[in-house]
C-alpha cells in the first residue's frame, strides 16, 4: 500500500485541515489529559508536559487519524468498509473507527504478530485477517482483502486524513499549555510528527518540533540528511511502534517543518521508559518513551524551557519489560 | 509506638475534623484525578469510579494524613521535629511534611527493607536511622531517637490526625462523584479506611463502606469477626503495604462504620494489579489492586451501581512484578 511518489500537485495539509480534524473526531475521541511531575521538571531542569496518549481510545493516539479518515469518507466509501495491514496499534485503531461509523473492517496481520494485536482488533469488532510474516505478504493480504471486498485501504501513516488526524493531539497540548518553546514527539512512519508540525508551524510564535527516534530505525535521521528516503533493511529496535519506514507525505512535511531528527539508542529508551514507570506512575509503551529519553540524554536541551511531551501509548506486553532479565539481549 | 488501650474518654474523629484537614493540606498535596475506563465498567457491570492516589505525592494516599499531622502541631511542638518507624510510604511521607513546614525529621527503617525506601526519605529531606529487622528493634530504635531529639511521633494510622488527613481523599471522590453507591478501600492498619468511612457515613444517603484485606494480612477479617483485635504472628502477602495490624482507635472505627471486611488471596491482587496496569494505563502497587480484585473475584456485588474506588498508591519494585517469573513462589 505504499505509493511509489508522491501524487501529481499533492499539497501539504494545513492547520485548518487539523483543526476540521478536531471537530471531525472530538466526540469519539478522549481528551487526554496533560500530566506534569516536579521530580522530572528538576531532573530536565524545565517545565515538561506530558500529553497522555496511552490515556487515549485503544490506548493510543492512533485512534485520532483512524478516526478522522474513516470519518472523512464519503458514504458511498464508507458502505464498502475500510482494511489495511497492521502489527502495531492502527489495527485496532481502524477498527474502533469503522465500528464507530457502522462499517465493516479487514486488518492483515503476520502470524508473528503478538496475539494481543490480534485480541485488541477483534475486541473492536474488527476481522482478523491472517497472513505469513513479511511486508510482500501482508501487501499481498491486503490487496486480496481490497480485490474481494471493495474495501477503502486506510494507511498507518502516509495519508493527509491520517496526518491531520494525529495532528489534533498537539493542538489540544498547545491549547492547554500556551506558549511552549517546544514539542517532542517520536517518529516512525512520521503521521504523528507531520501533524504537530503542521498545527505548531501555525503558532506564533512557533515551538520547535524535534522528532525522537530510535538509534535502530533510523531511517527518517538518514532521509533528512541524505535529502531523500532511505529505507532500511532491518530496522531494529524495542520500540516496536518506530519500526516503519518514514511515507513520502511525511519526508516531505518532515524536511519543510521538522527542526531536527534526533536518535536514542534502545538501553537510552529503556531507561526512560523506566524513569516515566516510576515517577510518572504511568504505562507507557517503548516508543513513547523516545522523546524522554532525547532528554534524559542532554541529546536536546532543555534550558529552562517549556517543552511538550506526546507520550504516544500504553499497549505494552507486561510480560516483556526491556528491564526484565528474560528481555535482556 | 502502638498503644494498649484507647485513651480514656477518646472519641471518634468527626467529618469537621475531615473537612478542616482538607482546608489545612488543600497547598500542600495534590488533588488526585479520577479515572473512569469503559472496558473495566463492562467488566465489573456498573460505574467504577477510580481516585488515583498513585498520582499523590510521594506516590500514595500517605502525604494527606502526615501533612495533617504535621501541620495540626503547635509551633513549640513542630520546633521539636517528627519521628517515625516505616518500612514503606509513611516514612517518605512524614519527610514530606516535615520538609514543608521546615522542620526536621527522623525515620526509623530497619536494615532489611528496600533500598528505594531509603532513597525517598532521604530524597525528601529526612534522615534516615537504621535499625535491626523486627518490630522490637523498630520501636527502640525510635524511642531511642525521641530520648536524643524530644521529635514528636507520628504515628502511621493509630492517630486521629492522620485518620482525618487521610479521609480527605474520599472527601474529594465524593466531592467529584456525587451519589456513590459504595466506596472500596484497603485496610492494613487502617488509617485510610477510618478516613473514609467517617466522610462517607456524613453524606446522604451513605455510600457503603467496604474495607478490602489480603487473605494473608486478615487481622482486620478476624478481628471484626472477634469482636477484638486479633494480631497475626506472620502476615504473609504480596500486598507490602497492608502488613500492619488494625490500630486500636482504626479498630473501634471499622467496628462501628464499615459495612464489610472483604478478603481476597495474593493470586487475585497480583491479577487485579495487572489489570489495572493494562487497562487504565496507570502503575499501582499491589496493595492498591485489593479492591479491584474483590470486584474481580465478585466478593462484592457491583449491580449496576456507582462503585468509587481509592487506589492508595504508585510505589513499586519494578524488578519484582508478581507476574513476572523470578517472583512466582
Amino acid at each position: 500500500m505504499t505509493d511509489k511518489e508522491l501524487p501529481a500537485g499533492w499539497e501539504c495539509p494545513t492547520a485548518s485541515a487539523v483543526r476540521a480534524a478536531a471537530r471531525r473526531i472530538q466526540d469519539r475521541v478522549h481528551r487526554t489529559p496533560v500530566l506534569r511531575c516536579a521530580a522530572l521538571d528538576d531532573l530536565f531542569g524545565g517545565r515538561i508536559f506530558f500529553k497522555c496518549e496511552n490515556f487515549q481510545r485503544i490506548g493510543a493516539f492512533k485512534a485520532r487519524g483512524a478516526m478522522n479518515a474513516v470519518w472523512s469518507l464519503s458514504d458511498e466509501e464508507a458502505r464498502r468498509g475500510v482494511a489495511t495491514h497492521s502489527s502495531g496499534n492502527h489495527g485496532a485503531a481502524v477498527a474502533l473507527a469503522a465500528r464507530s461509523r457502522g462499517i465493516s473492517s479487514w486488518v492483515v496481520i503476520p502470524e508473528d504478530a503478538p496475539q494481543v494485536k490480534r485480541i485488541s482488533v477483534a475486541r473492536e469488532g474488527g476481522t482478523v485477517v491472517p497472513c505469513s510474516p513479511g511486508l510482500a505478504a501482508r501487501e499481498a493480504g491486503l490487496a486480496e482483502v481490497v480485490a474481494d471486498t471493495g474495501a477503502v485501504v486506510i494507511h498507518p501513516y502516509d495519508d493527509d486524513r491520517v496526518i491531520a488526524g494525529q495532528g489534533t493531539a498537539a493542538l489540544e497540548l498547545l491549547a492547554d499549555v500556551p506558549g511552549l518553546d517546544a514539542i517532542l514527539a517520536p517518529i516512525g512512519g512520521g503521521g504523528l510528527i507531520s501533524g504537530t508540525a503542521i498545527i505548531a508551524r501555525d503558532q506564533n510564535p512557533a515551538p520547535e518540533v524535534i522528532a525522537c527516534e530510535p538509534a535502530g530505525a533510523d531511517d527518517a535521521a538518514r532521509s533528512v540528511a541524505a535529502g531523500e528516503r532511505v529505507e532500511l533493511e532491518r530496522p531494529d529496535t524495542i520500540a516496536d511502534g518506530l519500526r516503519a519506514t518514514i511515507g513520502l507525505r511525511n519526508f516531505a512535511i518532515v524536511s519543510s517543518l521538522v527542526d531536527e531528527v534526533v536518535t536514542v539508542t534502545d538501553s537510552a529508551i529503556a531507561e526512560a521508559m523506566r524513569l516515566v514507570w516510576e515517577r510518572l506512575r504511568i504505562v507507557v509503551e517503548p516508543s513513547a518513551a523516545v522523546p524522554v529519553a532525547v532528554l534524559q540524554q542532554g541529546a536536546y536541551k532543555v534550558r529552562g524551557g517549556a517543552i511538550g511531551i506526546i507520550l504516544t501509548g500504553g499497549n505494552v506486553d507486561l510480560d516483556r519489560l526491556p528491564w526484565s532479565e528474560s528481555a535482556t539481549r
